[in-house]
């Protein structure tokens, strides 16, 4: 049974084990820093789909039907699919789960998706309703542009606190058993809005939430930032980063040396023009989670890690009738090989 | 603990009770066959607001605070709050989050929304994660014609078999001890798509998935349609449910005498010209399952229920790429004074 610490933190005792990730990636992912942490690289970003989101879609299939192979299971042995993404009406996951048979239960956290469904399939698992569960979200620079900006073909300049959004789909396995990395605690975020109103500069929209979440992690379990390895924001940018590190510091929490952005370290500003602040988009804490984060728990450099996956929750219409742009994060705690 | 039973269905022993419920719809609705089972009927449907995407925020705002306030408890009681809407992410739901100091799990499952976010928050509650729960969602009739449709300003014709989106927004508390109904069975369906392309038909877009889950809930539980007093699907309208009891008989169950569609029970067609096949939205099975059934359930009219939310899993994109309208339908069965 799961259990309760503090206002918005839940011990998960069961200890729900990550038995298999897969991750697939954009052309200017893969020429990247973390370009080795990919399970795939496509080279076209339209995967031979004929538009970005049907395009987006097939990456967020692959993930997931990837990773259900590298947990040597089949569809069938899958209880529960949980996905999301940033498309309108969750097109992405929607179309991905037609082509997959398992009960599907869809989610939407804007870009802190990964960590939401990554929680929500713990609890289930948690709960006894389920063996094995696959969490997964997914995001396309493209389709991104295009929904929430402007056309690509305006070729429109770009702000510096701007970030890019990450073409990439990310899925993680969850079973019971096994010599896995597993989850032990959720914090749940609330929706902050600190009335940050420039869609270009989301990174401090969502830094408040980030701050929010990872305080009351602390307050909650009695951690501190020297407890984890790495706490990984998802898509914060350097700007944000910072931001949520010196606010966290007014709390009392030194973040330093503990503490990295999944999008300020997709990307290298200097080599890949256009990147500016960093990455964002649901692919970005899901492919740095799936790929540096876990893998180097695999090889045992990392022990203990807090994904944080932060979303800005504006809708396309949202600024357009005056809305300032809340946030949100949500926290899972990993560890493996931690000795009691 | 949950329980698996069969491929698709769980029991609930926990048996979580419903203990609060509010909704409030538009004045349409108000004016329909099921007008005496709304706790708010608004008079203007933009409910002060100065657009239609906020007046919908403001219905599921005021469902989920009425219903806690309903439940005797304070927002800082309840661990989590599940809802989702049709909105563009999820818009009307993240902005009412906003204002109500609760963990926020956003969900997306187009009108079968209020199953899902009831299906999951009696998981959370079975898993031992929280004492308190709210599952909501919301529908506008206005925001969704004009992000799915056409602007209200051309005045173009309804097709007979198109649906109204109804305006309304439905909230359920649920909580651990008390005489109340309470969730005993979910079954989480799969995305099922027949190759429907006419978004002027959605109702037989998602019978194929109301008839699945419907199928596969009495397949996992032994269970036949006489053993529910009311079987309700969400909103697929009355072609939509003709549709369903067809495609049922074909497998050998007979609803007949057993089963309402909330679509085309909210509307009378006759006396409320442009309702067509009935009502549509996550609203729909919201308000309905929070007035007609809830409210005959604590009368003693009915004892066991079986709620089926339906959606339709297009985006407004979708259509215009040459993609077909796939569906989905969870189920979770109410029970209430019951004898053993």
């Amino acid at each position: 049974m799961g259990r309760r610490i503090g206002l918005q933190t839940v011990e998960i005792e069961s200890k729900p084990r990550i038995i298999g990730t897969y991750n697939i990636v954009g052309p200017k992912e893969g020429q990247g820093p973390l370009k080795a942490y990919f399970d795939r690289i496509i080279e076209d970003d339209l995967n031979g789909a004929d538009s970005f989101e049907k395009a987006e879609s097939s990456l967020l299939y692959t993930a997931i039907s990837e990773s259900i192979k590298k947990s040597k299971l089949k569809e069938v042995d899958i209880n529960y699919l949980l996905a999301g993404d940033l498309l309108n009406q969750l097109s992405s996951s929607c179309f991905a789960a037609r082509d997959l048979n398992i009960p599907f239960i869809g989610l939407y956290g804007a870009c802190s998706t990964m960590a939401e469904s990554l929680s929500v399939g713990a609890m289930i698992m948690e709960g006894g309703f389920a063996s094995y569960v696959v969490a997964a979200t997914s995001s396309h620079f493209s389709s991104a542009e295009r929904q929430f900006r402007l056309p690509l073909e305006m070729g429109s300049q770009r702000a510096p606190t701007a970030q890019w959004t990450v073409t990439g789909a990310g899925a993680m396995v969850l079973g019971k058993n096994g010599n896995f990395p597993y989850v032990t605690h959720v914090t749940t975020g609330k929706v902050k809005d600190y009335g940050i109103t420039d869609v270009n500069n989301m990174g401090v929209a969502m830094a408040p939430a980030a701050v929010d979440t990872i305080k009351q992690h602390f307050m909650d379990t009695g951690r501190r930032p020297s407890d984890y390895d790495i706490i990984a924001t998802g898509d914060l940018g350097v700007i944000g980063r910072e931001f949520t590190e010196k606010l966290l510091l007014e709390y009392k929490y030194d973040m330093k040396g503990h503490y990295i952005d999944c999008g300020e370290e997709i990307f290298d500003a200097k080599l890949q023009p256009g990147t500016n602040s960093g990455g964002s988009g649901c692919g970005c804490s899901a492919v740095v989670a799936t790929g540096y984060l876990l893998k180097n728990m695999l090889k045992g450099k990392f022990k203990r890690i807090l994904l944080v996956s932060t979303g800005a929750l504006l809708s396309s219409t949202s600024p357009l009738q005056g809305e300032t742009i809340p946030g949100i994060a949500h926290a899972v705690a990993i560890e493996f090989g931690v000795s009691k």
